[in-house]
């Protein structure tokens, strides 16, 4: 015999649970029109090629390897039985790690097809051999958006205001929406001449929302970061706290750098437009030490945390993105800046469950059971079953004639509010008697009358 | 450089094909739901004990199979270095080949919180590594409905109702369900006395869509049948194709067979519900041919056929499925009686494009689009299209101020219904330009105006 286990860090979904995913799905796919954005979907997996490369070397061990089919070994040497050598040659496909390099493969695989500025929404699955965690999982949704062919910074404000727009349909309060450029750490590799450290420095930041800051610049000065130099980067990263105030003195810390200069005044571009049209849910922070651990960016990034007054078991982002100039090129499609974002479904979910935002959703759709009292009734059950669902009652009989307890135990354990008698004396007096079993009263009707009652109850109800 | 190109078999979706899926999709998931079923969903992966060893010898060979994470040579000795040995110590993951085994497994997993008879519905992706042509995809959607826990039969006259309200509802006329009993295939081979044959009678009947009559018998002589108990087969499923007819004829050669009769009146018991109840829109047809590829069915089967007066460039069926009786029991649970269905999104999408019977949608959902004169009117844009989002009209600006000829172009090209003109003139007197790109009919508006017009021609149009 078999145990029924499921593979680490993945779920089964009940009813319940995606009728409550779906409600947040439903407002985020709402909201990616609202915008602007048309669907699109890629497949599961993709050619070993299109993802290796991608997410830098702690992403790339995360990537789901799918081996060939057939006599995989077929071309392989018995020299290369290992690890190192191996995988390319027995691997050519891998699961999805994100939705963002598969539709940069989609644009440029498309690009006759496709009109530039291209906006485009996915709500897929990606997989990550991640360990799991409250709130991380192996198999995970991801809801994304993104503009492709454009670089206007309208885009990076547009995408702010979708955030709040989700966020007020969900009912979040305070959000936490972080921005940085990383233009501005490219600046400080500049301005400090560690231009080679670029990835160190991003990699570590990008680690101070899980340890605390003396750890992160431990890790810096192990790195080869010298002591002046990491002190230096974290006042730079204080003076953003309070962008306002220290603008002036953060434009001629980066004078010498135009990169810097221009990851300021992008800065500038978002803040001074939000400092006129607040926001009215969430909060928007500059944070000069805000990296996000993916390559690909370029310019503004994004990263939103829930509202900082709650104490939650988990304190991962439930949404991020940003900017990257070059994703296309690795295809052969150059000069098609792109911007997107990325919703994390099951962070919100999470939240939304903690915060108790879920409305009231009835999970069972049926609205009348009808009872089951024989074999002698059997075609007459399905007859009317099918009468009323072509009336759009959603209808179902019980397929035994057992005990009468034992279907009414049905109906109450499956909440469906109505059963329906049909037994020798219905059918004989050509009548059908139906119970709420909530009030438990029971009504003696025609066929009119009970198709009339049903549908009207499934008017008035939500 | 690299090439963007997808793996073999499978497809990127775009939003006018996406469109079109959600349509049938929409159509099959208010029918489950409105014959009893709600929705569950499994991981795309499931522990390789779970998947082997259900679907056959040559299903097993399709199954997608995921390398372990981290060092998989690790526990592998060099003399395992042969794909019978080394598969197993790689692997411990594959990706999903159908939805009734992790259907199965999750009942047995969640016995204690499920109601039976527990009805779900699962609409998710499967994958199979089958030679891809027109209609076979290596990843495709399955849409199934499984009810489980009661023997009724009248859950099979259910689930062809449903099958019947579906086409019906996709407008899709003269489908062919197919029906038959495994028992009466399980009785053939009592009465010729080749029980030890069974799966390759069935395996080799299954074949009679695609290949014809005589190669099967050839394959089937070549499989040790002798020719007079070949012939007396084909005489039996000839039978089957009058059933009123030949119902006596029929009972008398399986009168010796307990298990025969029982199929045999599990038929009648079918066809004498649709005398009496026509199907209006699809065909009912017994046919002793029918076969179904897959070891788990043990009673009714199922298979449907579009209409047979298209000329199709592919033969298959558009859905199936059958009762199965021992499914949760290798995971541990007894006596748990099972029937389910299955529809093929892929071959329901070729059979409406080819009949012409998807409905007019409009694929993008914006309904204006705010023209761009220049850095100076970029926050004004930005607030006026938040402000028409509030208002629940989809819109968007135009990013970049290049040449009006190139924003229109990008209106028409997306077949947006209306443009927006704000630039000095309309600044200064507090206005809006609104075009109507179908007529060119341009109108001088208020704020207030131009919301009411926005949102009354999103309520008459569709």
């Amino acid at each position: 015999m078999q145990k029924p286990i499921l593979p680490k860090g993945t779920r089964d979904f009940n009813s319940e649970e995606l009728y409550k995913r779906n409600y947040i799905i439903n407002i985020i796919k709402d909201n990616f029109s609202k915008f602007g954005f048309n669907p699109i979907e890629t497949p599961s997996f993709e050619r070993s090629e299109t993802l290796l490369g991608k997410y830098g070397e702690d992403g790339e061990r995360l990537i789901f390897k799918i081996l060939k089919s057939g006599n995989y070994l077929k071309d392989v040497d018995k020299n290369d039985f290992q690890v190192s050598n191996l995988t390319s040659k027995i691997v050519d496909k891998a699961l999805r790690y994100d939705l963002t390099v598969p539709f940069a493969r989609y644009v440029v695989q498309n690009q006759n097809d496709i009109i530039i500025p291209y906006k485009r929404y996915q709500i897929q699955k990606v997989w990550r051999a991640d360990r799991p965690q409250k709130g991380r999982y192996r198999e995970f949704l991801q809801c994304d958006a993104d503009v492709i062919g454009s670089k206007s910074m309208m885009q990076e404000l547009d995408f702010i205001s979708l955030f709040e727009s989700v966020f007020s349909d969900l009912k979040l309060d305070g959000c936490r929406i972080k921005i940085n450029s990383r233009k501005i750490l490219l600046a400080i590799c500049e301005v400090f001449d560690c231009k080679d450290k670029f990835s160190i420095l991003t990699n570590q930041l990008d680690k101070l929302d899980k340890l605390d800051r003396n750890s992160v610049q431990e890790n810096l000065l192990a790195s080869g970061f010298d002591f002046r130099t990491i002190s230096d980067i974290f006042n730079i990263i204080d003076l953003s706290s309070n962008f306002d105030k220290n603008l002036e003195e953060l434009k001629s810390i980066f004078k010498s750098s135009i990169i810097g200069s221009e990851g300021l005044s992008d800065i500038e571009y978002i803040c001074s437009y939000f400092s006129k049209n607040n926001l009215s849910k969430s909060e928007l922070i500059f944070d000069i030490g805000l990296a996000r651990g993916i390559d690909y960016y370029t310019g503004l990034i994004f990263e939103v945390l829930p509202a900082d007054n709650l104490s939650l078991e988990w304190s991962n982002s439930i949404a991020g993105g940003g900017r990257y100039d070059n994703l296309t090129e690795i295809f052969g499609l150059k000069n098609m800046s792109g911007i997107g974002i990325s919703f994390g479904l099951d962070r919100l979910y999470l939240l939304l469950d903690e915060l108790n935002l879920f409305p009231q959703i009835s999970v069972n759709s049926i609205k009348v059971l009808l009872l089951n009292f024989g074999s002698n009734f059997s075609y007459d059950l399905i007859e009317i079953t099918n009468l009323l669902r072509s009336n759009n009652i959603n209808s179902e009989f019980y397929p035994d004639s057992v005990s009468l307890k034992k279907q009414l135990n049905y109906a109450n354990k499956n909440k469906i509010p109505y059963v329906l008698f049909y037994g020798e004396e219905e059918k004989e007096k050509k009548c059908f008697t139906l119970k709420e079993m909530d009030s438990g009263i029971q009504d003696v009707l025609s066929l009119d009358k009970l198709i009339q009652k049903l549908k009207y109850s499934s008017e008035t109800e939500i």
